[in-house]
């Protein structure tokens, strides 16, 4: 092994912690930190020397080529470890995001929603008889399929997807059962995104053959987005209107072979290819297909819930609440991705913070590591208490979403509208956050942030995409607020679910008695700013009513505020949760560790308190002078943090094969690893390149 | 020409002013207008057939070849065009700009330097002597070079360019004469970005050959970042320690040639490569260099400045203000960029947002366009507004700096300081404000914005750069907020200078009597803000003092908030020039226009004080029944501007050969142009590609 940088040497020596200790918390226990660095080492030894030519150096194609090459190997090693029977790679999921998260296919891809989505698909959609038809066969790769629509949305026929922007009469209106509604925004349509009623794609069954006809009558009914379809897959889950005898029952889903299993050419009446190069995820092989009359058999619509028979009747679905859980979950996998990439970039930030030194502090001594000076530490400090903030909301919610899956089974829908707004607003605002921290690490970085190598820009683009795909935050924002809205209007009279609780407590007199610089009083603060938000968006909305605009359009004006107030709910559950659990696990842990980690969760409180100083002035009892104590405070919190912060980065325990950034690696060796990257680019191979005898040359002669 | 969308044909129907009107206004006459369509027009005519396959489909490499090929063939054309004397075209610096601008080199051009600072440096450094002997060749291109620092760092020795961050001593002590301190931040070495002074490359005076011998002596000390050096030029200015005599004299610049001029082969004892792939620029050829015992005649030292005689004597330089002047400019310049990156955003935002419709917002009713959607409006108008405010202040920047530079010619310096702090904090705050407008417009286009040929994901590669090239934001923002600090301590007894006025009259009694939803009042506020935070941050540096800290770490500690001072006064800033300017200009107008105008400053006031209540609540006397109006007054802003808010981005007058995207195109076929360019891909010529038989059939046979 190469010999540490000094200075990240010498942070690691003074460290106050065990290291081992705040990983093995991360993990959840000793044996998962071990089943996880099992699973790593297996992985990273079998493809270390997949790499070549760093992706940054290829053209879109050798990037799809690239990432297929990549793809088989880790999949097949998938296979193979499991044929193996190997204990510690046994559980299918870990194994399959270890691998997703590994440098080798960090911009995703093509074969991962055959795994993610595909299979699941089926086996949540499809009957008994058609699992057993298509499972084998998926299973062990002999078809390789993509999804081209969220499974959940099977049965979204009779709610407005849409229903937070455009449709505010179900808050005020009598549709309290359809209070749940797909919101999802995939743009799985050239021309349709988030409103699936408006899908364009047909399914027009044909009795006489037993034949569903698949037709994309529009340009814009194209299917756009789903990964692997450009060139990889040979069967595709496709959504579509379905018309039997002469009528429109809603979006149901169909499997579809799109190229023939031999040749791998698309069938005829498919038009199959890649949408284009992307700000990220560009291995994934996002793709778009065109039907022109294409005919699959009826047992290829997938009838679990639905069905069509022989003679072309349809019958409907017995249940549709069930197939909310799913979205519940993608969500959740969504905010545990989002802790991987913060703990990624700042890993990164703080270790390059460590070894870039930059100006004396003082005549005559080296210059100051960039880490000292408190812009920086303002700038990277937070990105590492958010990562633990958001991995143990995630954890409750991962929790939550098991009870009330159980209750489902039991009949008792009562927290599913809860879980529902839970999810919708952890999801956005776990991703702006995480975009946001993940950026700020960047321009932390400065210059060299600002190359591939540091691996900053790939992470940026892999964060900010989720800010738009799995339902598009705003969107997803109002429907937080519609559930916000609707509860609070029954404030009085209802029973509230744990998390909206404070809605109600928060009106207890004496709830702040006086404004204390504290953990516990920033979180009370929090929920008055929520409940303030939440009352005065329905008091504005109730205004402009009664002042003659019709409800949608009352609705519309207001949705800034509302989707302001979702956010405030938002911070109240992560800050709350992050207080609780952190405070529980601080009674089990040692002296040095619980001190460290009372410090992130001041951090956390502090740095929100102050980004939200205005919405605390207008509703909690803080005055000027509490502020300022305040700053004082989040200064002295990040100087104690300080001498710590490489410690609890290391504790993050990410692997140069996985973390891939010449800025961050365990060694610091910042500046021969930038050099080393820089010398892979093609264009270093030659002393000259030949552009300079075609154009360059003639131009300076003259003659051009 | 094809049919432009329905739904755009609408907006412009029923726009209420004369987009010829507002697009004069913008360029600042009729005639510049004219001149500015006709170079374009030129300039497009001649480079339409340049494209190809889309530039986000090549390979690192492929791109570099393009650009060459592209930069020569547009060069070239400027050439020509200076020698047929186009009248239209005679103003090198408008056809440089327009050229850059354009589609072909829209992620740069590695000859950019060349023209942009190579031949400068030489002009501003140069003797007449040098001029002669460098100046024709580098006009006519016969020789190309490149910068590896920028020029005004020349004579930086004796002052600390980080002193913002760590010699807070020269506020508060007597190096009153030091106030301008460098703070640039080019990364212009590996191991070295602001602080000049740290910079490892030497250059020692050999008398008895009269030759320079120039040595990267570390790794870290390799020259990196200029534009062009990777494989382009074959020479560059290069900054370097200056020995002679045994005694170094801090930091020249020389002329070094890096290639051979025949072969192109890098000349003995030098080291140049590529830096590698990055967020963005990728074209621009970014380079780096090491030297080994590389010797230039004595006479490749720049020497209108400081001198080294035959004999290695050194004779300093006479004048080292007035080179400042370059620093300004440049950062002028950039504001200027921004203007025109954030037209380009907001155009593409608003065009695709009217064409793109989703949800039913009454049943029945054909799909919304998202553009009526108040969140939407929300997301994209600030970028129009944005745009107006920062080109007002930028020509008002450049009009100061005009005025300074003359006062500087009569030996006057008094303004120089204040000026300095301007440019900082403006282009801090511009580049600041346009990287999050820009990213507020890609994530408001969902899905497709995430794709390039959208031109988003690009378009946010080249701002967020401006945040750390030409000095770090940060570190600037602290530069002006060290000449805050030094104002506010001698508010009382100096006369201030114009921007820093305010500091005083906010201190009248009554300065505001009663708070108003108004933008006067809004500016005013803003005003008592800045001198808050001014105030509020020297007290609390003092009172860690006085609690027994040193002067340097009460700075560090103090410093996020000194930021936020600097930024709170760049707000007032471009609030009130945007406000007098705006005002002056709505005198001239037609009624029609100026009402458009009129709501664009106030969305612009009303927008910040929402972002900045907390700062307004803390300082200014603003009731929380004042904010729920201002929420209601800015809500009917976005509602009152939306008619006409195609009509203000086609008043950009933007050409979609300028523009390129599939998003904002002026005719609006958004779906067509994304299937077009998709289909460009080159993954997409092969029905089936080749990885397919090389790795996946494998896979799906169970073989691999």
């Amino acid at each position: 092994m190469a010999k540490i940088n000094e200075d990240l040497q010498r942070e690691r020596d003074k460290c106050t912690f065990k290291i081992a200790e705040l990983t093995t918390l991360i993990d959840g226990g000793r044996d998962r930190t071990d089943a996880r660095r099992e699973r790593e080492k297996v992985l990273l030894s079998r493809t270390k020397d997949l790499d070549g030519v760093p992706e940054e150096y290829l053209s879109h194609k050798e990037k799809y080529e690239r990432a297929v090459k990549n793809s088989v190997i880790l999949f097949g090693l998938v296979r193979q470890m499991q044929e193996e029977g190997k204990t510690s790679v046994t559980d299918y999921r870990d194994v399959i995001t270890a691998l997703l998260a590994s440098a080798q296919t960090r911009d995703g891809s093509p074969l991962g929603v055959h795994y993610i989505m595909f299979m699941p698909a089926i086996l949540n959609q499809g009957t008994e008889e058609q699992q057993a038809q298509w499972m084998p066969r998926a299973w062990n790769s002999s078809i390789i399929g993509t999804y081209a629509q969220i499974s959940r949305r099977e049965k979204m026929i009779s709610c407005d997807v849409h229903a937070s922007i455009a449709s505010p009469d179900i808050i005020f209106g009598e549709k309290g059962d359809a209070i749940i509604d797909d919101d999802d925004d995939d743009h799985t349509e050239l021309g349709h995104g988030t409103f699936v009623r408006g899908l364009e794609t047909t399914a027009t069954y044909d009795p006489s053959t037993k034949e569903f006809v698949l037709n994309s009558p529009t340009l814009t009914s194209y299917k756009w987005w789903p990964g692997g379809l450009g060139h990889t897959v040979n069967y595709c889950i496709v959504v579509a209107q379905l018309y039997t005898k002469g009528q429109c029952h809603g979006i149901h889903s169909f499997i579809l072979q799109v190229r023939d299993e031999e040749t791998h050419e698309p069938l005829p009446g498919i038009k199959v290819g890649d949408i284009g190069a992307k700000l990220g995820l560009n291995s994934v092989n996002n793709g778009f297909v065109g039907l022109d009359n294409v005919r699959i058999p009826r047992n290829q619509m997938l009838m679990k819930h639905a069905q069509v028979l022989e003679d072309g009747t349809y019958v409907k679905s017995k249940n549709s609440k069930l197939i909310y859980g799913a979205m519940v979950f993608v969500r959740v996998v969504i905010v545990f991705d989002m802790v991987n990439y913060l703990s990624k970039a700042s890993t990164i930030a703080v270790r390059y913070s460590a070894v870039r030194r930059q100006c004396h502090t003082k005549e005559g001594e080296p210059e100051t590591q960039i880490l000292d000076y408190i812009t920086q530490q303002h700038k990277v400090f937070i990105s590492i208490a958010t990562a633990h903030a958001l991995r143990v909301t995630a954890n409750k919610l991962w929790d939550t979403f098991n009870t009330v899956t159980e209750e489902l089974g039991g009949g008792n829908l009562n927290r599913l509208p809860e879980l529902h707004a839970l999810a919708c607003c952890l999801k956005a605002v776990s991703t702006a956050d995480t975009a946001n921290c993940v950026e700020r690490c960047r321009l932390a970085c400065g210059g060299h942030g600002y190359m591939h190598s540091s691996n900053l820009p790939l992470t940026y683009g892999l964060v900010t995409a989720a800010c738009t795909y799995e339902g598009e935050n705003t969107v997803l924002l109002l429907q937080t607020a519609r559930f916000l809205v609707k509860t609070w209007q029954n404030v009085d009279t209802a029973k509230l679910t744990p998390t909206v609780e404070y809605l109600k407590n928060t009106r207890s007199k004496g709830f702040i008695e006086k404004w204390q610089n504290s953990t516990e009083c920033i979180i009370k603060g929090f929920q008055i700013v929520a409940v303030g938000k939440i009352s005065s968006s329905v008091d504005h909305m109730q205004q402009r009513i009664s002042n003659g605009m019709a409800l949608e359009n009352a609705w519309n004006m207001t949705s800034v505020q509302l989707v302001s107030a979702a956010e405030a709910h938002c911070r109240v559950i992560i800050l709350s949760i992050f207080y609780e659990v952190m405070n529980k696990a601080m009674a089990t842990v040692s002296p040095e560790l619980r001190r460290v980690l009372q410090k992130l969760v001041e951090l956390y409180c502090v740095y929100w308190a102050l980004e939200k100083v205005g919405d605390l002035l207008q509703y909690a009892p803080i005055a000027q002078s509490d502020i300022r104590e305040m700053k004082s405070w989040y200064e002295d919190i990040l100087v104690e943090l300080r001498p710590n912060v490489v410690g609890l980065v290391d504790a993050f325990d990410i692997r140069d094969g996985i973390l891939h950034s010449t800025l961050g690696a365990y060694d610091g060796r910042v500046y021969e690893r930038l050099m080393e990257e820089a010398l892979k680019s093609p264009l270093n191979a030659e002393p000259v390149n030949q552009s300079f005898h075609k154009y360059l040359k003639p131009f300076m002669q003259g003659k051009l």
